[in-house]
């Protein structure tokens, strides 16, 4: 950030008087502009036992699979935000289930939401943003072209679970996961 | 937002091409400035089967009574900006447990996250941003004086739980409560 998005004068990076960290701070008007972090929300559907990936057809990581997810917008909670992402990324039709992964990851400066959910319908129309999308066997997940580390720890959560009994109680909620993830290799 | 904060050109508020709603767009620079929701994320903490709360020095609802929270910052996990808040807020030395709520709150554009956490000692330093902190049995909240209804919810969590025994497995993860605040009774 460089200009005061309120009044266009050029913006100090200082710590205000009642801070502790460095702020954009415009000297001019006096607004502070805050950054935070982002949320990116997601679902992990199933249908008959098979898990809906899409390929990306955006950066980063074109070309690479994940769980249909994206950034949280205003005036939404972070279950309609799942829902959208995936109606806009995969076309599906799907029944929101239970919150199953909350995952920071400090590095992106993001916090990673996943709900299960129920597809109703093997029909999909992905959207713009996806390659394409279809549905993956537990022995098909192709591991090595899997976009993010929050996509493949769910995954894994999910099928660990699976054979563990967890969904077995029909009345039963399944635990929410949630973790960090640790900073990429690159940075050691 | 007014001005462009890359270039300080004026913004245009208009659906970019790739997209589906209202953004604050640059047509000089061509930058895409996005507005997501924000993380609150603050602890419940415990000094024998007592709850420290803080009345607030700052608006909104100064002089009200909150439990330890603020905004996630840059570079911090949901646990990290815990801890942050519970020190700058209350002054507390804790041992962080586990995620206990999260909670959407959509009219006010933020998710609201709680730990349960342990106070190690009694000793209090309340900074500037409250009035004072204090210890509070079950039966002395000040229900009617709280300033979030996450804190009140998170609260209702916390004694329904603890009566049904829920803490009383030691080796046993508490659940994660999640759900959204309904929109406040004077948008109806
Ligand atoms: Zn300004
Ligand atoms: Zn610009």
């Amino acid at each position: 950030q460089k200009f005061c998005s309120q009044c266009a004068t050029e913006i100090s990076y200082i710590t205000p008087p009642d801070d502790n960290r460095l702020r954009a701070v415009c000297q001019s008007c006096g607004a502070v502009h805050y950054q935070n972090p982002r949320n990116v929300v997601g679902v992990l559907p199933i249908f008959n036992d098979k898990i809906l990936l899409c390929r990306r057809a955006i950066s980063p990581r074109y070309n690479k699979w994940t769980l249909p997810a994206g950034f949280m917008e205003l005036g939404e909670t972070t279950a309609q935000g799942a829902m959208r992402e995936t109606q806009e990324e995969a076309g599906a039709q799907i029944e929101l289930g239970p919150l199953y992964t909350v995952i920071n990851v400090p590095h992106a400066e993001q916090v990673h939401f996943f709900y299960l959910a129920k597809v109703l319908s093997p029909e999909l129309a992905p959207g713009p943003e996806s390659l394409e999308a279809g549905f993956f066997s537990p022995e098909t997940i192709p591991w090595d072209e899997l976009a993010f580390r929050t996509v493949i720890t769910t995954l894994e959560h999910y099928l660990d679970d699976k054979k563990n009994g967890v969904f077995d109680s029909p009345h039963k909620k399944p635990p929410v996961h949630h973790y960090d993830v640790p900073l990429p290799m690159h940075d050691f």
